[in-house]
Parts: C-alpha cells; sequence; structure tokens
C-alpha cells in the first residue's frame, strides 16, 4: 500500500477567503501535494445563512469537487462542517474541521474549560461542545458567537485597534473565568490571531482549524487510508471561484505566497 | 385614469435587511398600498460580489416579484441597482435608488460637494458620480468605500461607540473638505444615521434612498403612470425571504413596527 501514490489533487472548500488559512496549513505540512480550492464566493458567507441552506451549498461544492476528480474533499469551513457529518462523499474521504479541532482541544486543555468562537450558525449548532464532551464528558465548553470576526478579516484589519475593541467586547463573557483553550471556530479567525492572543493573554492555547485538520491528514497518509503523491516537483495549486473577484485573488495570492512559491491558476467556475 | 385603481402590491427587493429602511419610507408615505418584499438572505450580502452575479441575481428577483404580480418593482439595494438600468421589466415600472438619490443630492448640495458612502461594489460600478454630474456637471464626487457598515447594522450596534471609531476611520477623506451633502449608498446605512450624522455635524445634509425614491413614486402616482390602491382598508405585508431566518423576522417585526401596525405574513421562498 505505501508503494501505491496517487497524483489526483486534496479538494478544498470554504465560501471565501477563511478557507485559505487552512490551505496555508496543508501546504507546509504537504508541500509535495497538489491543491484543488474552490471559494464559494458567489454565495458568501455562510456563517449566517440556515443550516439546510448551508447543507445544499456544502454538498454542491463537494458534487464541484469530485467532478475535478479530487481524492479527498477537506471542508475548511466551520459553518459548512457543521453540516458535513459523512467521513465519505461518492467514493472520497471527506474532513471537516470540527472533528480535529474538537480532539486538539479536548487534549491541549488541563483545567477542562474550553471556549468556542464562531459564527452564528457554527454557535447555534452546539457542535462543539457535544464533540468536545464526546471525548471527554467533564470538559465545559462556552460558545460565543463573533459575527464582526469575518468582515473585519476580509477588510485586513487584523491587527487593529478597533478589531481589539470588538474582540474584547465579544470576550467579555470569559473574563473572570479561567478557560485555557480557545477554538478558532472560524477558519478566518486565525488571521485575527494576534489581536486574539494579546486579549486572552499568552498562557492561553488558541486551536487553529488548519493544524487541527492537518494533523489528522498526516495520520491518514501515514496509515494509507491517502495515498501521496509520486511527483516531488508537481505541485499544482488550482483556486476556483463561483465569483469573479479581483479582491479574492489577491488575497489569495498574498496569503499563499507567504508559505509557498507555487503558482496559483485562477478558474471561476458554477458549481449549481 | 385617476379614477382607476390597482389592488395589486408594490414588488421591493433587497439581498437582506438593508431595503427594510426603504420599506419603512414607503409604508410611511403610501400607508393604503399593499406590498411584497423579498430579501434574498440565501446569497446576501451582495455588495462584495462582482456586478455580473449581482445582475444576474436581481434579474432572478425581478422575475420572482412579476411571478407573484406585482404592479412595480422597487430595487432596494444601491449595489442591486448598479446593475438595473431598465425603467421596465415584464411590462413593470422599475425604480432603482440611484436615480432618485443622485436627483436629490444634486439638488440639496449648495456648495456642489457631494460624497457618497456604499459597498465596494457601488463605489467601484462609479454611477453615482455620472448620474450627479449628469444632473449639474460642476459637483464634485468623492466617494468612499465602506465594508463595515453593513454588518454593524446587521449586529444592531447602530449608535455605539465601535461603530463610531469605525465611521470616523472611513470618513477620514472628508476631513478638511467640504462636503455638505452625504448620500447614504446603501440602503442598510441609515440604520446608522445617528452617528453619521455626529461625526459630520448637524449642517450636513444625509441623503437617504428611502425618501429618495417616495418622492419619485409619489410623482408617479400622481401622474398615474401607477395606479393607486383602491381600499383604505386591506394594506397586506408580505415578506418573501430565499433562506428561512428568525433573526431576520425578528428585526423585520421591529422595524416594521417601528413606523406601522401592520402584520407581516412571512415565506422562505425560491427565486432560482
Amino acid at each position: 500500500m505505501s508503494h501505491q501514490f496517487d497524483s489526483r489533487p486534496i479538494g478544498v472548500f470554504d465560501s471565501g477567503i477563511g478557507g485559505l488559512t487552512v490551505l496555508q496549513a496543508l501546504i507546509q505540512k504537504f508541500p509535495t501535494e497538489n491543491f484543488l480550492y474552490l471559494g464559494d464566493t458567489a454565495r458568501l458567507p455562510y456563517g449566517s445563512k440556515s443550516a439546510p441552506t448551508v447543507r445544499k451549498y456544502s454538498e454542491q461544492n463537494m458534487n464541484f469537487l469530485v467532478s475535478r476528480d479530487v481524492k479527498a474533499i477537506v471542508v475548511a469551513c466551520n459553518t459548512a462542517s457543521t453540516q458535513v457529518s459523512e467521513t465519505e462523499f461518492m467514493g472520497r474521504p471527506v474532513y471537516n474541521v470540527i472533528d480535529p479541532g474538537s480532539l486538539l482541544a479536548s487534549q491541549k486543555t488541563k483545567n477542562k474549560n474550553v471556549a468556542i468562537l464562531g459564527t452564528r450558525a457554527t454557535v447555534k449548532s452546539d457542535i462543539y461542545r457535544k464533540k468536545i464532551q464526546a471525548f471527554e464528558s467533564t470538559i465545559q465548553v462556552e460558545s460565543i458567537a463573533c459575527p464582526l470576526f469575518v468582515p473585519l478579516a476580509e477588510e485586513g484589519w487584523h491587527d487593529d485597534e478597533i478589531t481589539r475593541l470588538v474582540a474584547e467586547r465579544y470576550l467579555t463573557p470569559l473574563k473572570n473565568k479561567i478557560v485555557d483553550t480557545v477554538v478558532l471556530g472560524c477558519t478566518h479567525y486565525p488571521l485575527l490571531k494576534n489581536t486574539l492572543q494579546k486579549i486572552l493573554g499568552p498562557a492561553v492555547n488558541l486551536i487553529d482549524s488548519g493544524d487541527a485538520i492537518s494533523q489528522l491528514l498526516a495520520v491518514d497518509f501515514t496509515s494509507g487510508k491517502i495515498l501521496k503523491n509520486n511527483s516531488e516537483e508537481q505541485n499544482d495549486l488550482k483556486v476556483c471561484l463561483t465569483d469573479f473577484g479581483p479582491q479574492f485573488e489577491s488575497l489569495a495570492t498574498q496569503l499563499i505566497q507567504s508559505v509557498s512559491d507555487r503558482t496559483i491558476q485562477f478558474e471561476t467556475v458554477s458549481v449549481i
């Protein structure tokens, strides 16, 4: 098994730019793999939409990735992950970001007090609490919806006074609590990591979906559940967007180039 | 002509809650009319999306309103209005918010210095400058994209310290300028009117899409281009949403009840 290879790309999808933080982590961890990223920019964001709508969009995205013959599907969006419970779709393994994030949080917390920051939809689903307590039932979980974090991240105000004030307001319920582990339960939030770490203090663990899912994929590469790419040279990165957007393209280029010298091919696609 | 009546509703659409500020103005100005509001909440917001995508969504919304037999179509969204140039669609008169807003701004400015606040898409279209200068070519127009205003309005932080800081940052280019008229070029922005007026000062005119379009409709009611509803009693208000959303429903109810005692019938619809 370990002598077989698979050059097909790993498919990664998100509503927009947030999933790029996951893609960054995957590219760093698996530099010889090919990737196909789908950003559903024509319908972003997902975090304010209902569960059935997010499910429908996620299925359409997965069908698109299968039509492009990916070898695995990474749901690089926490809101979408609340609606993708299957571990296989059309014969491809599916990885959501919530399972590995919950596992990592349950492993990292020493004092059994965890907080989840997420979109309204993710917080409403209550899925992190259920998953974390399934690993360790004594862990206390507090969830906080932070709707402005996504537009602040998209505005590029990452290490910014206004972002700090917004974050302080959202994090008020954590004051006088003993939370030692905070899940960045939206793939946009790692862009605001510096600001959040400053408010929470250096002792608090921040759980990042990109790190969490990379660890899970590494296990499945080792076991042979997904096969590695043979070539050390060919490492394509294709970014498909459902809306044409120069702003997204420049941000994607900037984020990817900070971790890799891959050239990005952009394509506008329809997933409906 | 003035003795004929038409009981069909006026159709109003927006991507989400912003158009409710236009609906409020229309209900106050035309209390005996029936209204059908469409909020495309499954695909909101439009302000960060490309022109072709916004055009496609707007056409689908207009087709939906026609299928519900409205007597006129009000495009209660500035971003959508940049892509709706027709004055008639399937035999119904169409009103965008940009034409009346531009007219009102060109009439109100004394010193011929106007600023436009809008979404990225609206500012990129440069349509307000073109329309205002078509009325009066000597008017100077400065446009500023304010992407965080929509999520701040949706978060309910209308008269708020953080909103003031964000607005001060966006309005920095107006410091040391002599602008006397500012167009709230997004139908969400009237929700932040108090904060904006405080920063700009009481002497600056704020142009609100709801007021502007109501004046235009009043003219067309008088001329008989659109016929009034006969009944003084029946004044329905139906709100159709493309996504199911309790949050939108409660906000809509609150905004409408502040100006009218109409009961609202909600319905989840598909426009694709």
